[in-house]
C-alpha cells in the first residue's frame, strides 16, 4: 500500500458521508461517532475545501445540520449536497409533479413543488411511511401512468441506527420497479451527477478530491467511477463481508 | 392461428389459476369472474381431469376453497395445490426454523412448523403485513445468518382485486432480494419444480396438460417452459400492454 502522503498528493477537496461516518442515526437524534467530531474540526482548520455529501432523505438540510449541530460538528447548511434539494431542481426543471412517498421531515424540501395530478412518483427514505398502503399508493400512480417515471432519493441498501440495520429506500426503488416493469432515476450517490453537483458545489475537480464513507458501492465505488479517490470507513454500515 | 381442435389435441388434464381467472379477490371475499362458475362445472363433467393451480398465499387452502365453494365453484380442498402446504413441507424436508412474514390467514398452514431460532426466512402476500417494521425485522434476521435463506411464496409482481391492482410479494422479495444481496428461492408459479407437484398431484404429464391463467409470468411462461400448453385469459390482472 502506497504511504498516505503519496495516496493524497493533490487532494485539495475533502466529500464527507455524514450517517455512518459523523454519526449513527436514532430515534433519539443518534450519537456522534467517536473522534469525528474532532477530525471533521481538524478539516476545517486545514487549508482542504470540505463538503458534506449525504444521501439522507429522512430529514429537511436544515434539520439535519441542527442534529450535527448540536452533536458538536461544525457545519453548515451551505456545506450540504442532499438529494432532497436536488429533486426539488430537478422536478421545477422538467415540470414534473410527483406523488410523494417520503419521510413528514423532508416534506418541507419540497413546498413549492406543484403536486396536483401527478406525473411521477419520487421516493425518499420514508421509514415507517413504507406502509403497503402508501407502498400501494405509489405504485397504482405508476400503473396508471403511459410513460411512468420514478424518481429514488438514492438507492442505499441500508443504513444503521443505534437500534441496529435499517432498509433504505433502495429496497423499495426495487420493490417498484420490479411491479410496475420499469427503471427508476436515482438521484443521490452513486450517481455521477450527484458527485458532480457536490463537485461543482465546492469548487473542485474530481481527481483533486476524496470521498469518505461507509458504502462501499454508494460512496467508495460511486465516486472512484467519477474520478475521485475514496476511503471507505469501518464504522457505520461496515461490515467485513457483505 | 391452429384450430381449437388440433391445439389442444391429447390434452388431458386442466390446471386452472384462480385470482382473476375464477374471481377477483377482494375486502367482501371478491366476485367471481362471469361464467367461471359455469365453466368450472362443465369441465367437471368431462372427461378432463382439473386441477387449482394458485399462488394464493394470504389464505389457507379451507379459507380459500370455502370462500370459492360460497360463490358457487365446485371445487374441494384435495384439487388445489398452493404455495403454502407446499413450502411447509420444504421446510420440514430440509429442517428450516423460519421467521414468518405472512398474512394472519395463512398461519395455519404452518401451525406444525418450528419457528424457535429461525434460520430462514419465508414471506408470502402478507399485504398490509408489509409494513416497514415487519420488513425490517425480516431483513434484520437475514442480516444475522451466515447463510441467509430467503423462501418466497410466489413471485407476483401485482394481482387484481375488486378495489384495483394490489402490489404482491414479488415486490417485496426483490427489495430483500436487494437489501441483503442475496437471491430468494420461489416457492410456487412460475417455479417448475411448482409445475411438476401440481402435475403429479393430478396424474397427468406436462405434454398432456394446459395452464389457464391471466398472469403472462408466472402461469403462461412458467407453464410453457414445463413443457406445457398455456392459455391467457383477459381477465383478471390482464392489460394489452405491460
Amino acid at each position: 500500500m502506497a504511504a498516505w502522503g503519496e495516496r493524497l498528493a493533490g487532494v485539495r477537496g475533502v466529500l464527507l458521508d455524514i450517517s455512518g461516518v459523523l454519526y449513527d442515526g436514532g430515534e433519539d437524534g443518534g450519537t456522534p461517532i467517536p473522534g469525528s467530531v474532532e477530525a471533521v474540526a481538524r478539516l476545517k482548520l486545514s487549508k482542504l475545501k470540505v463538503r458534506f455529501c449525504t444521501n439522507d432523505s429522512q430529514k429537511s438540510r436544515r434539520d439535519l445540520v441542527g442534529l450535527l449541530q448540536r452533536q458538536g460538528f461544525d457545519i453548515s447548511e451551505g456545506e450540504v449536497t442532499s438529494p432532497a434539494p436536488a429533486t426539488s431542481l430537478i422536478l421545477k426543471e422538467r415540470g414534473l409533479r410527483p406523488h410523494l412517498l417520503i419521510h413528514d421531515g423532508v416534506r418541507s424540501e419540497f413546498d413549492q413543488i406543484d403536486t396536483s395530478n401527478p406525473n411521477c412518483v419520487v421516493i425518499a427514505d420514508a421509514g415507517e411511511g413504507f406502509s403497503y398502503q402508501n407502498m400501494n399508493e405509489a405504485f397504482r400512480v405508476l400503473m396508471d401512468l403511459e410513460k411512468p417515471v420514478l424518481i429514488s432519493l438514492g438507492k442505499g441498501r441500508y443504513y444503521k441506527e443505534t437500534s441496529g440495520l435499517m432498509l433504505d429506500v433502495g429496497a423499495y426503488m426495487k420493490a417498484l420497479e420490479y411491479a410496475c416493469g420499469i427503471e427508476a432515476e436515482v438521484v443521490g450517490k452513486p450517481s455521477p451527477e450527484y458527485f458532480q453537483l457536490a463537485l461543482k458545489e465546492m469548487g473542485v475537480e474530481a481527481h483533486e478530491a476524496i470521498m469518505i464513507g461507509d458504502d462501499i458501492v454508494g460512496d467508495i465505488g460511486g465516486a472512484q467511477r467519477c474520478g475521485m479517490r475514496a476511503l471507505q470507513v469501518r464504522t457505520g454500515k461496515f461490515r467485513s463481508q457483505t
